[in-house]
């Protein structure tokens, strides 16, 4: 006898579609309101059960409420964007330079995701062809927490804008370990219909037709 | 007038939680059952709507249906599976090859999910500072991918073990192009309950507190 998982309901299924669609890399609209304990520990958990290469699970969540940590994270990510900002002129820079890009302070709880490589667990099954399947593996568990956090009705942002060797020397993170992602988390005001770039014009959506190939590139 | 999304309801957060914690890396269990197009496409418009840096969606997704394509990437696998195995002594060994670690043949659909750093599209926001950040955007496609697979009752296997300079030559993919994930989707004859490694005593779960820290590594 073939015992078959119940398939989804029409509205478990939306809710995933929801969260897919509905997720935004949220920057200008995190509450202050405090993040219960229970619901950070379900999308931590929701991140602990993403797919690993070889069930490694490499990944380390350092949880980050301290507000001296976070305002030093804020004036790194300040000197990095003004650096970054210098690749734009004109406009383009004007468009940039109106963009909020970080919630670190705003978010109560920033999330720093990282990625042990040489962790052991897994006995190496599957990572002899591709030495970046492990860093992948903690990529996974970040959508899986962004998700989860929609259907929480808690905003996400990943800040990538960061010197990220400074970051690892304040977070104290070793050096073989990979920082993956930083993640400000919070309560919003609102969940915008567009992501934040397309909203301000910075960039469209491509056409999906435009990113399918068929059998080969 | 704050507008605020309307909450998930209970059902719609369970199947956000279901999609997680019932996801499985699918390499046994395939059926030879279609896929049909309007399926396939909900799938690929989940992965399409995932974060990338700058907005610069820097995938492309390779549809392969073909048989004989499917065949040589079967054979790559083969041959990389092999060389792999001899990583394995003893019981692991015998362990080890008694997996089934890839439904490349057996599942009806595989997909192949590229990145393209050099795309200009984001024109390079949020990218200066971390250079792996668009292949990240990649994987977060993927990982969008599997969960509204598994809304729909598809499963889905990640494929790594494959000679990867190989299999962009078999998939014309050019040199500059990263490929990120080669998986293979199909309706199943079940979702087992655990992830295989686990029931086959390869690895086990880590305990959720083991990977999570405070304020600090």
């Amino acid at each position: 006898m073939v015992k078959r998982s119940p398939a989804f309901s029409t509205e478990e299924r939306q809710g995933v579609y929801r969260a897919i669609y509905e997720r935004r890399d949220v920057r200008s609209h995190f509450l202050p309101d405090a993040v219960p304990d229970d619901v950070l520990h379900r999308i931590l958990d929701a991140a602990h059960h993403a797919p690993s290469v070889g069930f490694m699970q490499p990944w380390d969540f350092i949880v980050i409420r301290d507000l001296a940590t976070r305002a030093a994270v804020h004036k790194n990510f300040e000197c990095a964007n003004q650096r970054s900002a210098q690749c734009y002129q004109g406009e383009q820079r004007e468009l940039y330079d109106s963009l909020k890009l970080a919630g670190i302070v705003e978010a109560p709880v920033n999330i720093c995701v990282t990625c042990d490589a040489t962790r052991t667990r897994g006995n190496g099954l599957g990572r002899q062809t591709d030495a970046s399947v492990a860093v992948y593996s903690a990529v996974c568990a970040v959508q899986n927490l962004w998700l989860a956090a929609r259907a929480e009705s808690l905003g996400v942002g990943w800040v990538s804008i960061l010197d990220i060797d400074d970051l690892k020397a304040t977070l104290g993170i070793p050096a073989q370990v990979t920082l993956v992602a930083y993640l400000c988390i919070g309560y919003v005001s609102e969940f915008r219909p567009q992501p934040d770039l397309e909203e301000k014009g910075w960039e469209t959506r491509a056409p999906l037709e435009t990113v399918i190939r068929k059998d080969r590139w």
